[in-house]
């Protein structure tokens, strides 16, 4: 596996829009798929009855599956943690279910991916610094569980730093569950609202913790502009499915930064959305046609932006990787994040995107 | 362009879910694009300044574009018909529109499809007989002033037959149409809801008139069980959004009918959806998985039922093909119906999904 790897997110066992065949042709070498989900849906036992996650879907790259983790804190209702586990209620039925540590490490194994999560308590950002220290105590608990359950298995089961954003914590955090000697280690509880100058410090405090002949993998980070920043940390895996997402919002990436397809300006425009791209939908239809899509909600418009968006980030990593190569990164970097303009609108709309429910959603009671 | 050929439905510029790449691997030969939806979005002028609606939509092989009658007249708001044409409201945003034979000539010819359609008046199929034989004489003088209009031009004119569920008027319909000596004729205003056995009735009645060395198209029909007996009376040309439709819906061919993914039987599943069937969906996952897509409600669901429906009804035209040139398609038609089910509530949809309130729709008043 190549790094830096960009993963795009396969929720419920789909990249949304695409084929496998697509997603090569893009350059995605691994893809992330939520345990969560599948768990929900279609039931991690029917998976494993199909032959795994891979046939399943007919990915035959590698996977990364999270533990489930972070949508129980995030997605589910009325979760409650304990020392034992968390239970909570499905987002679509309201059905209660638990994960614990030994449980997402089984589900893992049924669904046979290649990359496997410890289960981790993710806090909101706005939790107190006495709740985020219990969260990274528990955090490296069921790290230790995880690793004894999963012990003799080929899969490679990495380990997941919490601490929120207090400094203190996110060491305590890191020291810990890398005593544990891990294959490769995930940052998590980023990129949930704060301002990014928190996310990019707490990243600084973490990182001389983590070994650097293994994987290093920003949870949830996936922006052109996060990447690049996040790379220059010396990150080498990231996930996210904000270049999917944002793809069906009809934003699309270009040099200069997202640009809102729906806009009134491309109802003629000849040229692809951008010029330099050499994705599907750039070398095939112009801005124009994909306007028009988009303005007619015509589900093609969805899978185009798709693809266009995932090429970005892909040429984006290619880019990056020669320029490290020739040891021109710092001038790549400067010039890419002086020209890719960030809204306002999408800062406030990052900050306010997850989990500003949080509260309701957590109890931390007693399991 | 082989014929019998299946013409599926590009509505607005775009066969749901799918792009030209695919629909060539499937089969399709041809495409049918709607006048009235593209005029009304993007707009006839930005297509043709981009080039014309091949290049807009990256489709290199034949398009026939329909009139926009059968829309007005069915889709559209407080249609107004006169002799001059007709007036109609957008169903989008209630503005107000007009269109004669000469503008949907000249729409056509921007549009630059490789067959064009005339003019109709496409009365619903409670329509008395007094006001049919008027919308049959209409339809003449209107295909007569298209063919005038359109003198000179390489596109290929086709002329529509109506006359309702009324056989004089379908023979009075045929024999003044057939008069004006298009390069090919089209049956419209059938299957509107009516019984079948009135359809191929019709059908019977106007059939006879046709010359055999034109083509002969079957305007928006395009099931199986459909195309079969279109094809047993003579018909080359078929068109229709169903098959596209019902598998968004999650119904999808098979040799014995149609089934619903969605079902619980198909949840462990592990064959494809139709073992005999060489599409791509089939191919490459099994029933399962399509059915926990509909489940959860993932685009990826319509796309591929969208290429399996659209690749069974390519495959079925070939069988046909074959047995026509072998010989044995009365046995071929014999078997297949035999096998191929159709359930009550599908024809229960089928009289129900066109038209029951077209009476409101249309004011039969000067313009």
């Amino acid at each position: 596996m190549p790094t830096p790897a960009f993963l795009p997110v396969s929720s419920q066992g789909t990249v949304k829009t695409l084929i496998p065949e697509e997603l090569k042709d893009i350059g995605i070498t691994i893809i992330l798929s939520n345990t969560y989900h599948l768990y929900l849906r279609p039931g991690i036992d029917v998976i494993e009855k199909l032959g795994g996650l891979h046939r399943y879907m007919a990915w035959d790259g590698p996977i990364l599956t999270d533990s489930g983790g972070y949508q129980v804190f995030s997605l589910a209702r009325l979760c409650q943690v304990a020392d034992e586990g968390v239970t909570f209620r499905s987002h679509i039925d309201g059905s209660e279910h638990r994960l614990t540590p030994e449980l997402v490490v089984e589900f893992q194994q049924k669904l046979g991916a290649d990359i496997i999560m410890t289960l981790d308590e993710c806090p909101a950002i706005d939790t107190s610094m006495a709740k985020v220290r219990e969260a990274v105590d528990r955090t490296y608990c069921w790290a230790e569980r995880c690793r004894e359950r999963h012990r003799g298995s080929d899969q490679l089961l990495f380990g997941i730093i919490q601490g929120g954003i207090f400094p203190e914590l996110r060491q305590q955090s890191a020291k810990a569950i890398t005593s544990l000697d891990f294959p490769g280690y995930a940052i998590g509880g980023l990129s949930l609202g704060e301002p990014k100058e928190q996310t990019w410090s707490m990243l600084d405090e973490t990182m001389p913790f983590l070994p650097a002949d293994r994987p290093r993998y920003l949870m949830g980070v996936g922006s052109p502009e996060d990447i690049i920043e996040g790379i220059s940390r010396g990150i080498d895996l990231f996930d996210s499915a904000l270049p999917t997402r944002v793809a069906r919002n009809g934003a699309l990436f270009t040099v200069q930064g997202r640009v809102n397809i729906r806009k009134a300006i491309y109802k003629t425009k000849e040229q692809p959305v951008d010029a330099d791209c050499d994705c599907y939908t750039c070398r095939t239809f112009s801005a124009a046609y994909l306007h028009h899509l988009f303005k007619c909600e015509e589900l093609l418009a969805y899978r185009l932006a798709t693809m266009h968006n995932l090429r970005f980030i892909i040429r984006l990593m290619q880019q990056i990787e020669n320029a490290i190569q020739q040891g021109t990164f710092a001038a790549f970097k400067s010039d890419f994040l002086s020209q890719y303009q960030v809204t306002d609108e999408e800062v406030r709309l990052a900050q306010k995107q997850k989990w500003l429910n949080s509260p309701r959603h957590c109890d931390d009671t007693a399991l």
